[in-house]
Parts: structure tokens; C-alpha cells; sequence
């Protein structure tokens, strides 16, 4: 299995997480932009996710709740900027526990002899905002979150 | 007449902008929400602006044009992701000539003794982004359309 790989400077407003996944971009981008197949990776095993809303064009809303076993929500939410099938996601994002805190995330899909480099970046309000998103344990959450993609992918293609 | 101040830090991805107003902050709120006062300030004397599109809620989607006299036209959008009257908009900005370069605007009014100073940060999703968008006069547009914005700002005072 392939790993995330985290590129986070110091002093700098962004985050960049890459890392190749054994599908075709079409496949990836699918399940990322199906209502029916996002709670499938996106966030962890232990907290199932509900996609309260998800229309995904320009000026779409998504909203996703994530249901934690001692009856806990975290709540996110943002708006699509652009969606560019089957290569490029543009979208705000924000954690409705620190609300104000807006992120502006761009996902680009590329495909390389049937495998597909995902390029996941988030611009942050402030180099502060980035920072306590690191230390709220960003990284093992994408790690598992993209563990289940790749899991996804492989039962996708199986079916397919 | 208060200046601009601008704050640029070397190999970041931020462009910070602040500049305080003769006006109470509903009134700026106002004059940067209001489709019929948008084309007053929001840009050149020389290029005059249409609101093609300015639906101000989340979600919506804003659409601005500038025609030059020349026949040019420079056209921006964005999508809406916060709209709290009169103190917060956060919404995403694109340049049509240069598609896909997406960036996230942040303002921020503040109130103090009947004056507003506006905050106005935007992130973009690369420092060779934002460098770029100094380098194609950013600040001189931004002073002469905050001028712009001031001069409004008095009319409607005097209206009032």
C-alpha cells in the first residue's frame, strides 16, 4: 500500500497531502463526488458519517456530520468553487466547532498509466488556523480517511 | 483621507489590507452587498463595472465585469461560504483570465467610535499565486477602489 506523504512548512498557510491510489482518476473522482460513496472513506471507521447535503456544482453547498459512539457530532461544511470531472475539486471547508475558521481546499486529480496521484492542498486563514488543524491530529485522521479510499477503490474495481 | 495599508510577508501565501472608514460599519457592510452600490467602487474610474451575478447568501454566486474602453472586458466570480451581516463576508475570488487560480477573501469590519476599519485578508493556493497578482498592480487597484469606496461611503452619509 502506498502512504500519505505531508508537506507542511514552517511559518506557511498551507498544507499539502499527496499520495498515489491504484485506480483510474475517473474512479477516484467518483468516489468523491458521490453522496453514496463518501461515507464509505471519508473520516474514520469508528465515526460513521452522514451526508446531510451534498450538491456537488458550482456554488453547492456540502455538509457532512460524523456520528462519534458516545452520541458526539462533528459537523463540517463548506461550498464547491469549482468541480472539473475527472480531474480538479475547489471547495471551502469548516469545522462548525470553530466556526469562523475557513479553509480553501484544491484537489487535483492526476492519472499516470492507470494510477492516480491525488494533490490534496488547503489554504488557511492564518498560519495559526494551519497549525492547531496539525495538532488536532489532521494527519492520522487523512491517513485512515484515505486507507478506507484506497480500500473503496479496490472493491470499485472488483465490482466493476 | 486614511491610506491603505498594505502587509505583504516574503514566501507567504497571504495578501493583508486594512484601511479605516469615516462610517459606521452597516453602512460599509451596505455599500459592499448591495448589487446597485457594488459598481460604484468596486474597481476604476476607467473600467465601469456590471453585476452580472450577485447572489449574497452561502452558496451564492457572485459574477462581476469591468469593460475597458477599449472594448475589453475583465471578468471575476466567486462563491459565497459566510455572509454575517455587518461584520464578516468570506467568499472565494477568481480572476476568468487566469482560471483556476482560486483564492480565498476574508473581510472583516470593525467598529470603533463610529468608524469602521475594514480587514481585508486573502489566501491564495500558492505564494507564486499571490506574487503574481502584486506584480499585476494589486495595490493600485485596491487604493483607487477603496478611494472609490470612500467617496461612496460620504454620499451616502450625506443622503442619510
Amino acid at each position: 500500500m502506498t502512504k500519505l506523504n505531508l508537506i507542511v512548512e514552517p511559518g506557511k498557510h498551507e498544507i499539502r497531502m499527496t499520495r498515489e491510489f491504484n485506480a483510474p482518476r475517473e474512479l477516484v473522482f467518483k468516489a468523491m463526488t458521490d453522496p453514496t460513496l463518501v461515507p464509505r472513506w471519508w473520516g474514520q471507521d469508528a465515526t460513521p458519517l452522514t451526508v446531510e447535503q451534498m450538491d456537488v456544482r458550482k456554488g453547492g453547498i456540502w455538509r457532512y456530520i460524523q456520528h462519534d459512539s458516545d452520541g458526539t457530532e462533528w459537523i463540517f461544511n463548506g461550498v464547491y468553487h469549482e468541480i472539473t470531472a475527472p480531474e480538479r475539486l475547489v471547495y471551502t471547508f469548516e469545522f462548525e466547532g470553530m466556526p469562523g475558521h475557513v479553509l480553501l481546499e484544491t484537489v487535483t486529480l492526476e492519472e499516470h498509466n492507470g494510477k492516480t496521484l491525488v494533490i490534496d492542498s488547503s489554504v488557511f486563514q492564518s498560519v495559526e488556523d494551519r497549525d492547531g488543524m496539525l495538532q488536532a491530529g489532521m494527519e492520522a485522521g487523512a491517513t485512515e480517511s484515505w486507507d478506507r479510499l484506497d480500500t473503496l477503490l479496490a472493491d470499485m474495481q472488483q465490482i466493476a
